[in-house]
């Protein structure tokens, strides 16, 4: 409940990064969503902000993004918004995290040939007591 | 503005029908969305009610759908909600059509191979006169 | 997981209907939501299509609607999307239902007087056994 | 089209700051809205993370939240997020804003009564040229 969902199209923008941790399979990249307006007063659409986020993928979403995606191509996210404030080393961040629950190609820009992945492993770690991604309060950290 | 944009993740519960009509390519497919919900007392998750859409997707998206997707595939869908109310013989008749903004194939489920599609054709259609999705207020329909 | 959760800006299209049941209190009305668009041509922002929705309110929200909502009031909505089909008389039916999480009046339009409601009686019922918003799939009906 | 739309759900955790500009009224105030999480294994609900964001509202919204909202009413937001990232002082800062489409006081925590305030000065703003929301692609800065 509250939380944030958020559905953003947009680029991949850095190659995805995988790693194979205790809690099973985690990928994560950044996506940079540019916002399009029409300019009424030239008759044109035309690029509005872009906002960029670092999206992470976990157990077999991730595996699969690893499998999948490559920097540049157009995608669908949805997932849980997280901004995050840091203090380290005096300094103030930032961040905007999304915590993806789907991933898909954007067919608007291309065709997909799809491969359905049996979730034998999955299930396998899920009954040694992985978290359903609904009862996933916060991601765990990927060095 | 007040449009209702809906995110769902599905299956293909139709083979996508796919038409060239002198506006552009259509291709419409019937979408199954079973909500999954958390029994506390039997401490599974079970299946909930299944909505079921319509998907309208239209000039580019419209071809890409039809070289991509086949009925039993897991997709996530983003577009603008239309309930629709008709008299027709006599008879009450509501739909819930989804007018697709992007499809990707879901990839918690599995993965997939893009091929990005240059929009040439596209292009000289926009060019000629055809609205952008944002300002397009009603589906033409598909007889 | 893989619920249609939407947020809809609308006008309450009927007067809320209140009853106190076994589970608690529920409310409903009628919601009507108009898309706007911009008309390229015209230069103008007209009306699009109507979506017209039956939204349903339970427990401490169901109590604040019957003591906040009248007929024609802007409000803003975020809630699960149910689709409905059923066979009635020989007759098939779809509804769209909504089954309310938050319900607001719309400031877009007016200004609103808010006075916090304690939820002495519903936190009682609750630990008397009643389900919390996300477990419940199902919403009950109202005769 | 590519924005990110968002829903929250959460308190108001500024007072909000109201200022006339020569594009209008413009008011702005934090949030911060907390997930909610089913801990299974205590069986109880619980707080997760908390998001915070900057809430933009300008034009006929400025002036109804300026004469609506205080710091800790609970509200439903709907908006355009925007994530920017800047250097200043040799420093890099993120900062999540919400620029608002509409803003409602959350119905279930409490009551809240309503009045329509006619658009009047807005109209006639707007007739002088000020844009409409949806083509409005970046917020003004406020001092």
């Amino acid at each position: 409940m509250n939380e944030t969902l958020v559905t953003v199209v947009g680029n991949v923008a850095t190659t995805p990064v995988f790693r194979e941790l205790a809690s099973g399979p985690v990928a994560r990249f950044r996506l940079a969503v540019t916002a399009r307006y029409y300019d009424a007063v030239q008759n044109v659409w035309a690029d509005g902000h872009t906002n960029f986020f670092t999206v992470w993928a976990k157990r077999s979403l991730g595996s699969n993004v690893q499998g999948s995606l490559a920097i540049g191509e157009p995608v669908i996210v949805q997932g849980r918004l997280k901004v995050r404030d840091e203090e380290r080393g005096g300094q103030h961040w930032t961040s905007a995290d999304i915590d993806a629950i789907t991933i898909g190609h954007d067919l608007s820009r291309g065709t997909s040939a799809f491969r359905r992945v049996l979730k034998a492993n999955t299930a396998l770690t899920e009954a040694a007591g992985a978290r359903e991604p609904e009862r996933d309060p916060e991601p765990e950290p990927v060095g």
